[in-house]
């Protein structure tokens, strides 16, 4: 499995429209498609302009090109596009170590 | 809960090492910290240099103020600062959303 991390920076003082539209982006778009596995979305407390999306795929590739090539993608933009400040930073990454029990992060 | 995000670049060429590193400074010293829940390290695809320490605490104080002023960020530091190609990047967030289920990200 491969995590995708993507950095968010809204304009600020919409805040609370956008913790809406990204659960409704997530889970009637994204959430959908081919090789999702699950996901998370943590909002910044230093900056409450800030958002971590952090979504697990299967492959890379079930981001990269499944998704992102995918008509998917433009319906998810349509939904969270206009409150970005910024183009979010994307990267992947795998899983090196974690703790058990439930309450790991 | 609290999130800590600790985005982490190291030196080019010394991953292999910093893998095993950052596994002990996580399971003997930051694990036994008061308030600690759980963590995850994961490693970049693009960028194999950089890391994300994510540490879960009960509190936001258990970790800016019981932690970073303990011994035990001392005894962290020493495992782990000499890979740092520059400060870590550490923010704080709360979970807003989450998918159900084992796979949830």
């Amino acid at each position: 499995m491969i995590l995708e991390l993507a950095d968010i920076r809204i304009h600020p003082g919409r805040s609370s429209e956008f913790d809406a539209a990204i659960k409704r982006g997530v889970e009637t778009v994204i959430s959908k498609a081919k090789g999702f596995r699950g996901y998370k979305v943590n909002k910044g407390v230093e900056n409450p302009d800030r958002y971590l999306l952090m979504i697990l795929w299967d492959t890379l590739e079930n981001h990269t090109v499944d998704f992102r090539e995918s008509q998917a993608f433009q319906q998810w933009r349509a939904i969270v596009g206009s409150y970005f400040a910024g183009a979010p930073q994307v990267e992947h990454f795998t899983l090196l170590a974690k703790s058990t029990g439930p309450a790991a992060a």
